[in-house]
């Protein structure tokens, strides 16, 4: 349709003007081509009334139903768009940032239909506005209230292992790929024995021919049991039950009934509306992964926040959240590591904490700027070779994990700690011996 | 793991050493930071077996389960990575296209699990590429007999249709957030009159409290039965079931007994293991949109090709696919539509041919481009303001369709055409006071 100078007006608004309870408040990088209201007219038209009254009857259905322009901070002028994308429109180059608010009734307190509104084509096929960025979501309570979010929750976690006062300790049972049922236990239970609290199923590694789901579960399934007998500390065994979205909850039964205590599954893979369907389900905590969220979310201007990403699994009931940690081995910046962190972790209506794992590429010689990095125990901690490439195996990796936070509890240096201390000598060692080659 | 010179060639291979119906083919543009060689190593590495021999055992599971390399293209050396993206190596930058064979055997014929290993966090979090597009992913037969792809397909729609040798004429009904089913589906009537194949929902607009699926679908598939008899042409109401992926049987089943004769869905929004589910068991086509694809596919070198989505989609069993049409409104390179189209309809082993619908601002005036680069009467073509914003009116706004429709069958320019045809007349119009104006 096109925008004359009053139809432009109908889209925006403020928040005093409108009844906010009735509507989501979006956040977005946008960098818009030509006139910026016009623009941004267009930006909130084609995600909500794209055509806003019948032809020939006098109606105008955009004080109900239009997303509409609540704020707008316009950065400055850009020679360029940031990013190459063909595009209609002619004019000078903004970038802004702008809420807007968008009326929930739009489409109701469900997932996928939340992610057509404000992923969709409308906020990425709008005229004027090739480059865009959706930075984050404000819910109110009136959409909130539909949702269960996590079941149990980081104190759920907590009560299930009575570990309390520290972080969670995962480990990712490696070889990922490969293993005989059998041998993995073997190796999750030597883990276990080590200090471990978590032994988990690589995020690849799902329901396959040569380690099915029924077999992995029922070996792990009593390791479990073998090694809470043996350490007198409950164990989980984390499966993943990453599978067609027909299947995950005859994929839940078989885990758990084998002995999975917790449940591991990746969720934009499956979808986020998959996730919450085995959260109402689920008699366990489900433990989210990663995969796909990076090819939306690493670009800095174009695409999705990956914060978004962290409160949508968190709306949709993860029970912890595992994400790109620290570090420039996971090329995400610290700041965007602390957002997902505190998106499981900050107040959020009646909805649960979710545990965060920020993981990558961790041994016990990262764990203390981690824990410095998170700011509190509330966190999981995830190794994968870090203890099962361990030079003296995976119990021995386990328990430099915890003799590192020992070490950190009693404000101890590592170097100190190692000594008479193999296991975590060992790492220590490693560390050394790579200073010295570089 | 650290890499050594003989760890790095247990990750190269070639067609003819492999078993290739054991893999998938994978064709990824990377931008590789340092040594080449050793960053696919690790590419491949992180997307399979990440460890692939237990401490202190003499084993090897590359053979069995490795990704490796199988081709090599070195496009170039770069002054800087195309995206600042944070990254731990350091060393000179070169874009390179890689072709990796993957062990389906790793997975299994399950799209959650070929998604986390086709762009999951090996994929996207290798040491040494920041940077990744996942072109292309080539099938074998022993992977693609799994699935079972569209169960109507082109032929499928045509044969419900009874429409030949002719573009299907899709309409999606505007306003699109905010009319009552009654008026709904008074519109859509005229739009089917006027000579449109299928009257659709925004995939905007699906179950909501002011319009639900239940009513909507039971005022349209009445107005479709009336506007059958009219016109004596069979038509297609297409409702739109995206929602929660725990309600798309029944909200399949609410919709098919009420008249509904096909089904849109958005295929990412709800996943696409959701579609292959629904796909099991509708009664009717399947059609998808495309929301939320642009957030990982427009980037040039960035994410995922739409392709990839296209090929994924029909995979899962959808009869038609909506995406991004020609033309710098729809923000998507010309060669790359063609690219979307041509999955579609390319051989693709058993699985049927999908109907393309390459859209964005369609109307009577841009029918004959679409068509001329489609190359051939195999496509939906689908306006929204293009038909039900026309100034006459709906069924005018249809009628103007079917006219431009008849003019290139008979080989007239539309000017041509439209003297004695009002509702051609009143497109053609538009368009010149548009030119007038500019």
């Amino acid at each position: 349709m096109l925008m004359y100078n009053e139809d432009i007006k109908g889209f925006f608004s403020s928040r005093e003007e409108l009844n906010m309870p009735d509507y989501l408040t979006l956040e977005y990088y946008l960098e818009c081509v030509g006139d910026i209201e016009t623009a941004l007219a267009h930006f909130c038209s084609e995600q909500s009334t794209a055509q806003w009254k019948r032809v020939g009857i006098d109606e105008d259905f955009r004080p109900r139903y239009a997303a509409m322009v609540i704020g707008l901070d316009v950065l400055g002028e850009l020679p360029q768009l940031s990013y190459s994308v063909p595009h209609s429109e002619t004019g000078k180059i903004h970038a802004c940032r702008v809420t807007i608010a968008h009326p929930h009734r739009n489409f109701g307190p469900k997932l996928p239909n939340l992610i057509s509104a404000v992923c969709g084509e409308g906020v990425y096929f709008t005229p004027g506005v090739p480059v865009v960025k959706l930075l984050d979501i404000g819910f109110p309570q009136e959409f909130l209230s539909a949702f269960d979010g996590p079941k149990f929750g980081i104190a759920g976690i907590r009560d299930l292992l009575k570990a309390y006062n520290r972080p969670i300790f995962f480990g990712v049972v490696k070889p990922n790929i490969g293993l005989s049922p059998e041998h993995f236990g073997e190796i999750a239970f030597q883990s276990w024995l080590g200090g471990l609290d978590i032994a988990k199923d690589d995020e690849m590694l799902a329901d396959v021919e040569w380690s099915t789901l029924a077999d992995r579960s029922c070996e792990l399934g009593k390791a479990r049991i073998r090694a809470e007998k043996e350490t007198g500390e409950p164990k989980v065994y984390l499966a993943n039950i990453t599978d067609e979205v027909d299947q995950l909850i005859n994929q839940h039964d078989i885990a758990v009934k084998n002995g999975a205590n917790a449940l591991l599954i990746n969720a934009l893979p499956v979808g986020l509306s998959a996730v919450r369907m085995l959260a109402k389900h689920t008699k366990v905590p489900l433990i989210g992964h990663f995969p796909f969220i990076a090819a939306f979310s690493r670009m800095e201007k174009f695409g999705v926040h990956s914060r978004v990403m962290t409160k949508l699994q968190r709306l949709a009931g993860l029970d912890s959240i595992i994400m790109p940690g620290f570090g420039s081995r996971m090329m995400t910046a610290e700041e965007e590591v602390r957002d997902n962190i505190q998106e499981c972790l900050q107040e959020f209506g009646h909805i649960r904490p979710s545990l965060p794992v920020p993981g990558g590429s961790d041994s016990a010689l990262t764990l203390e700027a981690v824990y410095r990095k998170v700011g509190s125990v509330d966190f999981g901690f995830v190794p994968g070779r870090g203890v099962f490439g361990h030079p003296m195996g995976p119990k021995a990796g386990a328990s430099s994990i915890r003799q590192a936070w020992d070490a950190i509890e009693k404000g101890l240096s590592l170097d100190e700690y190692a000594i008479g201390r193999p296991e975590l000598m060992a790492m220590v060692a490693v560390e050394n011996a790579k200073k010295q080659h570089s």
